[in-house]
């Protein structure tokens, strides 16, 4: 057992701290309330020894993780949902949302199967089932009498919709659907829970009536017998095999042998089959994005924890681990006191707040949007999408390499299964495929821009995220007069974003004129529009950290203020730093300034340093959570490695049978 | 089973292809004697069955990973050991390092343990003991009657050599030293192999005689019995638990007890102990340089190796994979098409044939330079150990963020464990700590250049690889004239490399002028001085990659030419726009030039993109040593992924044990 102890150099950090980390953490977390309701849970959660693992997962089998998750996903479930019941504090349609930055790499290390009953089930039947359809499904998947997923991705199909093969095609006669997969390619792929664990699927396929189609459409399917589980006839179905992480999601394929359902399971809340097989369109379609967007952030706000989460394990194993002397016959130093270390590790503090920021400002922005949309208003809508997507993509890649920039600073500990960092890295490069190929979203958000850049052109107003590019459009080029003040630094993101979507802008009208179609033109100009929307999404970032960062100093205390005014300092020279060749381009900025910045960025981690324990105490994780050898708040970083070591079946045995079986013989074969 | 017909888009890229693939295979291998030894052994290895998994090892708890392993490594050695020998091919010293590509990420995709014996056991007898030792141990080794790993690195210290705390204290009384843990940090922590498969090391430990201590210096030390393979009595030894990658290879962790072992089991080629407790120093402090350059050469080029794979099974997979259609009402294109695509494949193709050439310079280097040390001209160690460190940071780094690059661009799938991409990540990722730390490795380079520069200032000569250094050296700043030509933007790199140094170098000195110490300054210094390490690798490579392929174009036929330049123009472009903002500080580049230049880079993805079938044919990996769904030769893709998911046991049953157990009781619950 690791000592009680806390590691003495983890004690002398904490005491350097100048900020009240109390203080911090009810900011971070959004308020004194939410703090005491997530100690609240917190408290629970680690009292419960069902709820841990005693022999981590990674050395089970597959199908022993499948089956262990299982077990532990149904008895956290039932517990904390009987616990918050008693408090009074259950809600049943966002009950994994509140509590998923204590389960997800921290309890339940190989991802949770029933996530999906609240991240996509749930959701499809609210937006998609009319009132009827609802009663009948809805309520019993909130009591969790089925266990549904929804069922999109195709083997062949991914992000782009329209190429969906599954087939629902209407049978006047009997008043069903047949629902059917046409080719290999068809087969449902990827859905999670679907494997083993879902009785019940919303699944999307292309509405046939009358010989026509009617594009891809909501059906609500049975996929297994509710008493024995057993797959319903016409429904082939199983698990996709080993992934590089969520080893307990258990996602699926699912494929349709002429699988008959009756006509009232396609959901009907928007668009509509009446029982003649007569199509009815749904009154809007833009309506589908809502959703989109509320996925996006909580992906948004989950890189944020996560990366958090990462770092916190990353400096607090720094600040133990001793490496290399500094000057010649001193000991060896904290790694933390390597300037290359700080470099590496408080990037990622300050970015997982900025990111954290960002996903507000768009949870804020989503709210506006959404209350203006219940009056009817649609209109910024595509505004609230394309910033969205920008920030999906950027905030996933950013993460995931943030993660394995802290896992690398770790040296080779950070290989370590105990270190955890792989679960953290598993969860956001999915993230980078999932919910929308980060490309892809990228393209979406530079098609808004150039949109947007286009009404510019023509005087029209524009929408406030977008609003800057007016300041550019129908201009002659002139380089943005530079000084290093942040407000400063980040309108210069602003100008690198207006003078390289006005150049993209002016290659895709040339390839127009010199006879390439639209389309062609604008995939022939797409690196260009990539890179303009990843820079309007870390402009956003940039923006919604410095303002939110102010907002919240005036009301902080002197210390703390300082303490987050760095914080933001160091993403914004950081991000700045990057992009000089961009700078260069667009700003009156000499190679003197980036000198100065480089100075200023340096001196901002110099000034961090001191708080850098604080800082990452106060993103207040308990250990249960981050699951990491390196990360404990006690810092008995190498007791707790050999702990973890000790638990590998491996070790429960002097020789293995190997010796007997393989070794001995071949070392005698030569004799 | 899929079918034996190729994916007719595979067929029809084939077809476009417009160099003799056979022209690049040779040239790619190193010739047609070397081309001819591969395909005999890929044969040989395709046809036996007991090498090739029924079951991936995906599934398989962590217990039956390590035990699969060992079976299959034991018989992979003895079967081609036997076929090689009838073949008059074997060669006892390097068996692995031949067949290495074929091997460590297809047919042992867990890590083979049996490396170590000939990476760093052997090697460790070879370099270290003494000819009397060498009779007695190496002979053994080579025999395999003695199987053996190396054990530097402790759980408290890693690239800090002189930081090492287990002892080796010489008893004058009984002629021997007692090996010694004093804490759980000088516990040996990482040596491949050592958990339970060696039952032999070599061990680095303090060596202290008559009170003193002599520093680091290497034991050979029986760990277990030969007959029952128990650990010997003072030695605690078992494996150090479950990691990203090398699942199989069993690293592993020991701790002496007073353990004692004869005076002569100090390996005494270089220092030695006499009987009377004399410490005698070893003739000259670089040999031990030369070791840890072969190695690097090593890791480069398997890193040029596993990214040209991962680049392989990426492009057929975006050549067989569809989706969205650029021009509307056409049908989905190949992924292949979108030039987004193309702008994240083309780059880890032409960088894998870059690298690999880099290395090919290296080894040239080395062995010049290791025929010089023979006849005892020793001078140009340091640099071929500088130039070493910064490759082996950038290859490392370059190949892992790749292989991610490669593995997102195949969306969802990449994350199956069936596409592989993570058995290449989790071992180029390794190679990213292990043998020195990226970092520590890039300061180490820097250290050198810093060196050179001052040397060049003193009018010094300077050794080849830094001999641009003194071109910039004591003149007053000077942009350098851009043109486009390949020449010229890498003798960009150069002009970067040196201002950026004479910039570090300043501020090193005000530093000390300031009144830190030449070691504090440096520390203050070192973001600037790794970016420096990395720009000089980096032209490094550009370089090595112009040179070798120019070189090989005199020979080579035009067609041949034509793509060999264009690969190379590729890298020299895209790594030119990475470093667009250093071009704009340090050249005459202009804005205008900037997008001239991304211009001339699309040009050149365009042109590469009917040749990139052929390209990665032409690399002419057998589909075992890519072990992907993905990236077969028949592109049926689909069908593959459909046939690895039918393994999982878990589809073996239609429905799983915990439906009973707790879906069911679950479901019921709310009733």
């Amino acid at each position: 057992m690791p000592s009680e102890v806390v590691n003495k150099d983890l004690q002398h950090e904490r005491s350097k701290c100048t900020f009240n980390l109390e203080e911090f953490t009810v900011w971070w977390v959004g308020g004194k309330q939410k703090l005491a309701d997530k100690r609240l849970i917190e408290i629970f959660f680690k009292n419960q020894p069902e709820f841990h693992d005693k022999v981590p997962l990674a050395y089970a089998s597959h199908k022993e993780k499948y089956e262990e998750t299982i077990r532990k996903a149904t008895v956290i479930f039932s517990k904390t949902r009987k616990f918050l019941q008693e408090q009074g504090k259950y809600d049943a349609r966002n009950y994994f949302e509140t509590w998923d930055f204590l389960l997800g790499t921290g309890l339940i290390k190989e991802g949770n199967p029933f996530r999906l009953q609240y991240d996509m089930f749930i959701p499809a039947l609210v937006g998609h089932a009319n009132p009827e359809q609802q009663s009948k499904w809805l309520d019993r998947a909130l009591k969790w009498q089925i266990l549904g997923t929804y069922a999109q991705t195709e083997l062949g199909h991914g992000t782009f919709l329209r190429g969906l093969e599954t087939t629902a095609t209407f049978d006047e006669r009997t008043d069903e659907f047949v629902l059917h997969s046409p080719t290999l390619t068809a087969y449902k792929w990827w859905p999670g829970a679907l494997g083993h664990t879902a009785n019940y699927a919303v699944v999307m396929a292309q509405l046939y009536s009358k010989g026509k189609c009617y594009g891809v459409q909501p059906f609500m399917v049975q996929l297994r017998d509710e008493e024995s589980h057993m797959p319903l006839p016409g429904i082939d179905i199983g698990e996709i095999g080993d992934k590089i992480g969520y080893k307990g999601v258990n996602n699926g394929y699912l494929g349709f042998d002429n699988y008959r359902i009756p006509r009232t399971n396609m959901l009907m809340k928007n668009a509509q089959l009446l029982r003649d097989g007569t199509y009815v369109k749904p009154a809007s379609s833009v309506l589908a994005y809502g959703t989109m967007v509320f996925v996006r952030v909580i992906i948004v706000k989950g890189m944020a924890y996560d990366l958090s989460k990462a770092a916190t394990i990353a400096v607090r194993y720094s600040c133990v681990r001793r490496q290399s002397c500094i000057n010649p016959n001193q000991p060896e130093v904290q790694v933390m006191d390597h300037l290359t270390q700080q470099n590496k590790l408080l990037p990622q503090v300050s970015k997982a707040i900025a990111l954290k920021l960002a996903s507000d400002y768009l949870w804020q922005l989503y709210q506006e949007t959404a209350s203006e949309m219940d009056s009817g208003k649609l209109h910024r809508l595509p505004e609230l999408h394309a910033i969205s997507c920008c920030l999906k993509a950027v905030s996933t890649a950013d993460a995931a390499q943030g993660m394995e920039v802290c896992r690398l600073a770790c040296g080779g500990h950070g290989y370590l299964s105990s270190a955890n960092f792989m679960t953290f890295y598993s969860v956001a490069t999915a993230a980078s495929t999932y919910e929308g190929e980060n490309t892809v979203m990228l393209l979406q958000t530079a098609r808004f821009l150039v949109k947007s850049w286009n009404q510019a052109l023509k005087g029209q107003k524009l929408p406030s995220t977008v609003q800057y590019l007016s300041e550019y459009c129908g201009k002659t080029f002139r380089r943005l007069p530079w000084s290093d003040s942040l407000p400063v630094i980040i309108s210069a993101f602003q100008a690198i974003v207006a003078n390289k979507l006005k150049l993209a802008n002016e290659h895709i009208e040339r390839r127009k004129k010199a006879g390439y179609t639209p389309e062609e033109s604008t995939n022939m100009t797409a690196l260009e529009l990539t890179k303009v929307a990843e820079l309007h999404g870390r402009g956003f970032i940039l923006l919604s950290a410095y303002e939110l960062i102010e907002k919240a100093c005036q009301t902080a205390s002197v210390q703390f203020a300082v303490v987050l005014r760095q914080l933001c300092a160091l993403v914004v020279y950081g991000e700045a730093l990057q992009f000089a060749g961009d700078l260069l381009r667009f700003t009156t900025v000499s190679e003197g300034d980036i000198v100065k910045l480089q100075h200023k960025y340096e001196a901002m981690l110099a000034a961090l340093r001191p708080n850098a324990i604080g800082v990452v105490d106060a993103f207040d994780y308990p250990d249960y959570a981050l699951g990491s050898a390196l990360g404990a708040y006690d810092g008995n970083v190498y007791e707790r490695l050999f702990e973890e070591a000790m638990k590998s079946p491996l070790n429960q045995e002097p020789v293995n049978k190997t010796f007997e079986m393989y070794l001995k013989p071949l070392m005698r074969s030569m004799l």
